[in-house]
């Protein structure tokens, strides 16, 4: 039988590469929700007082982190690629919002801070380049609403 | 010096209604990231095999967790403020992707499960309208790039 079981283990196991599923559940009587996709820790998600009280991650800031996130993955696996090493890659998103509703980013800035001795700021700007027009799916999902820029330094 | 203290305290602190922030850290060779917000539990963001090795969230999952919140924010501000009682919301979102680059996501689904005794289906109806037209600033960015639709269910 354990041949089998394994099989269908593996058969239920969801395809990334074509579908993703995340769930929420309120938790209080405000918008205190735990986030969750299997297999991982919950995240615990909020908004700012008086709506709600700061217990969490708010919507824009797990945007900030999505963003910030698959453009770092683009990059790094461009310049891996391109056989250069990387010993160190911290990225900041500082997202400005809009005054009038809707009040979502008018302009993300990205902050990359790359360690690595043989990666020059003419290969990081073409693995960008890369990232921005095909390769980040977060990035072109939020083509023509938000004004992204980036801005880069390189420790040897 | 106490009042002084707590005055400079209170203005270092975020105007989250205006900016906000959030970074990430490299963790390994591959693409495992630690990401951060001040004030909350870090998360584990990471790709799947062979890129990664799935030890936390994608950038796509956390996409839809903030795509999630946003709307269920919204949609429970709005219900409260019409005096609704809500004694339980659960939302699971379902993101398909392109198959070609950017594998962005095509269609985004929200399954939407409100337990409220006195929100009818045409108040839902409603406010999600002012979410999806006004109030979510979630929503709003992802506008034009990707078709997003949303089912619901209420058990009275």
């Amino acid at each position: 039988m354990k041949p089998f079981f394994k099989k269908k283990i593996m058969n239920t196991e969801p395809d990334k590469s074509k579908e993703l599923t995340a769930s929420i559940s309120l938790l209080n009587d405000k918008l205190h929700f735990k986030g969750k996709v299997d297999g991982n820790q919950p995240i615990s998600i909020d908004y700012t007082p008086p709506l709600g009280d700061n217990l969490g991650y708010t919507s824009l800031e797990l945007l900030l982190l999505s963003l910030s996130s698959c453009v770092g993955s683009a990059m790094l696996t461009f310049l891996r690629k391109m056989q250069k090493t990387i010993t160190a890659c911290d990225i900041s998103a500082k997202g400005t919002r809009r005054e009038e509703h809707p009040t979502c980013f008018k302009t993300i800035a990205l902050y990359i801070n790359l360690s690595s001795p043989d990666t020059t700021s003419e290969d990081l700007n073409k693995v960008l380049k890369l990232s921005e027009e095909t390769y980040c799916p977060v990035w072109a999902m939020l083509k023509g609403n938000v004004e992204i820029s980036v801005i880069h330094s390189i420790n040897s």
